[in-house]
């Protein structure tokens, strides 16, 4: 139970950290911190949590990472479905508190005609800078493999395991640092699917995109790891 | 003793590091550091002097992080008042050589009906983006209880300790790029105090509520993080 | 065979990560990355990987740094030649997706008259900011060798080893906030090949620059090292 | 030997990326690294460099720090001259280099009425943002002797030491945040003089300050270390 309370706040943390940065920051004129800060604020939401209940629950705070490391063999299945529900739950609570706040600024409404509102992700139209959706859907997939390729690595009986909290929280800054404009970046269903439920319209439609398209690439990583990388004999 | 001295310094390093990046650099145009630099300097601040005197006095730098820390069991009552009176001298030792090196710039004055001046906290008229005092208090109240759950978290005797610093820094580095156009971002009273104290006015009225939020924040932290996620038993 | 798979995956995510935040996102108005930005995307595709296959082909994902680090003692010379194909196949592959991924946004063409197409590297007319090709080759070959340097000092048995990675990622973070302007950057020449097989024109004809004066600096750090800092005895 | 050379080497490397940056990047419309790219490019060089010779000479880089570290009793008076010198040596040689790569650039001269030319420190009209000479000295002042605090608790027998090269590093990076408007940042009197011989003029005139400033604080943070915050009991 201790580790789905801390898959709970650590996935409301990036959502109300990466999120939130993104809804309050990044687009004030002059001062504002751009995709860049957007980008920094992500990865901190992981590298933050990762060394404050990574050892409670593991740290995933994401479905597709959940998925690719059982895919793996790092996570067993029979607690997929509960660390999913707790990763969603977060989610969604933390969007609903970006919600309450912003809703005490004058003037505040979501634009769901918009790309990115509500920091919602998005292809075609809805994609920051108009990219399709092969495109979006090619950059989620290898994004999502390389982060899972990063994780299986970072956290290896091999590797040296202590700075896997920084690298992992590098990595999710390094891939909205490429991605934000294709995508607005997701990488993350629960992070997807918490925007869209409060954004509705085309973008709730095009919520399938970001669970397919990361839960494939984290399934090929892990896959790829286990089969071209591990070393799988005893020292 | 030299706790006392330690939190004092570390306290003067924040403010001075925090705010006076935020006077002397944010808002220079084209090359100025902007709200992402400000965000980075409040969390340098803190990283530097955990690796510098967290072995001395345990690096707490803000009256909330003491408080927190005994909710959750890790610090002693009877040291909380002397904590906080040495944090709130260095903080407010550091604004006064702000003033001082800022009074040497031709044209310098405090104009205390403009939001933020002299890097102080604020909410509804003197919030930086124009925020209710109601999400002033919710951003407040969250960020401290979570910058309260790393800070437990990354201490905890079975976490991977020797990053606190890094974590806990960078978590502080982490709120301000969320929130600075929100309160200009406290979750610290000492710090508040301090600019409050020369800014007078409207901005000290508000002060309340930066002590308020940032306290119950860390109180609420505490005891979540003992009754939800701590492990309690022995391994 | 894993060393080989290894080094294509690693060069494949510094080409797509570092030479991708700098097409989809450096340049967009008023929240984009800017070249500080793409200095840390580049930074940080070293960082991750190294903590995540580093303990598998030890991570050099660049030609400069194998024959570098042959120079200085650390890796043997039959072994070169298989890692600088593995290096240059992923850092093609990595190109041929980004070129996919970009031909989703309409209007996407590859202007070759222009400095930095690609995100290719170059000198004169072809230098972001006009400079020479002697100021170029000095700038590579100066900045080469000192992230040789780097790499020889932070792994040698007497360091402080298991930052390495996070010392010689963020070296090239640095190389690329110093020089991006001068030749947008390379110290890599299987970055720059990967490149400029797509832009083609005068980028292709001013390839040997970059395979030249990343490789001589490397040679010289690896006896410079050996020679004058290197500490040859048992402690 | 073997320290000097990595003193010169590291001081070379200080000159050329800190003051590289500026240079080269910060002022480039749109996509230039501001100010705080540059904090981050004088950050780094040192947190590279402590971990890549850190280990050979100890890396000072700073004839500053290495006249605290002996005011703290961490360093031996007779090495201090020859330190010195070597720094000196690295930074005058860095900046000679600079000098060279600069005008193969169009157009490029140096006009030393113009405060921060060349990378050049100064105070009152050779302040970037118009700061007087007391304000420029205290502003040094307070500065280096909180990087020398820094330096010596993050190096204390007590500390987490292996983390000493990131808080030092970043130390310097907050430094640079707070106070480029002020003096362009020295907090080094080697780095100081190597720009000012280029620049000759005024800013010649005014090296004293970034010489004497520097010392004083490094002075007063080694008596402040030993006496207020140090524990000199075995534990």
């Amino acid at each position: 139970m201790k580790k789905l309370f801390a898959e709970f706040f650590g996935t409301y943390w990036l959502v109300f950290g990466g999120c939130g940065s993104a809804l309050f920051a990044a687009g004030i004129p002059d001062l504002g911190i751009g995709f860049a800060g957007v980008a920094l604020a992500f990865g901190l939401t992981v590298l933050t949590m990762a060394y404050a209940i990574g050892h409670i629950s593991g740290g995933h705070f994401n479905p597709a990472v959940s998925i690719g490391l059982w895919a793996g063999g790092r996570f067993e299945a029979k607690d997929l479905i509960s660390y999913i529900i707790a990763q969603c739950a977060g989610a969604v609570t933390a969007a609903a508190t970006l919600f309450f706040i912003l809703s005490g600024k004058a003037g505040f409404a979501i634009d769901n005609t918009k790309a990115g509102a509500f920091a919602s992700n998005g292809y075609g139209a809805f994609s920051p800078d108009g990219y399709s959706m092969l495109s979006a859907f090619t950059a989620e997939f290898i994004l999502t493999m390389f982060f899972l390729l990063i994780i299986l690595g970072a956290t290896d009986k091999f590797a040296n395991g202590k700075f896997a909290g920084v690298a992992i929280g590098l990595a999710l800054t390094l891939i909205h640092l490429i991605s934000i404009p294709i995508t607005n970046t997701s990488v993350n269903p629960a992070r997807s699917t918490s925007q869209a439920l409060f954004v509705q319209g085309e973008p709730l439609m095009q919520l399938w995109l970001f669970w397919l398209a990361p839960v494939l690439g984290a399934l090929v990583a892990g896959f790829v790891y286990k089969n071209l990388l591990q070393n799988n004999e005893a020292e």
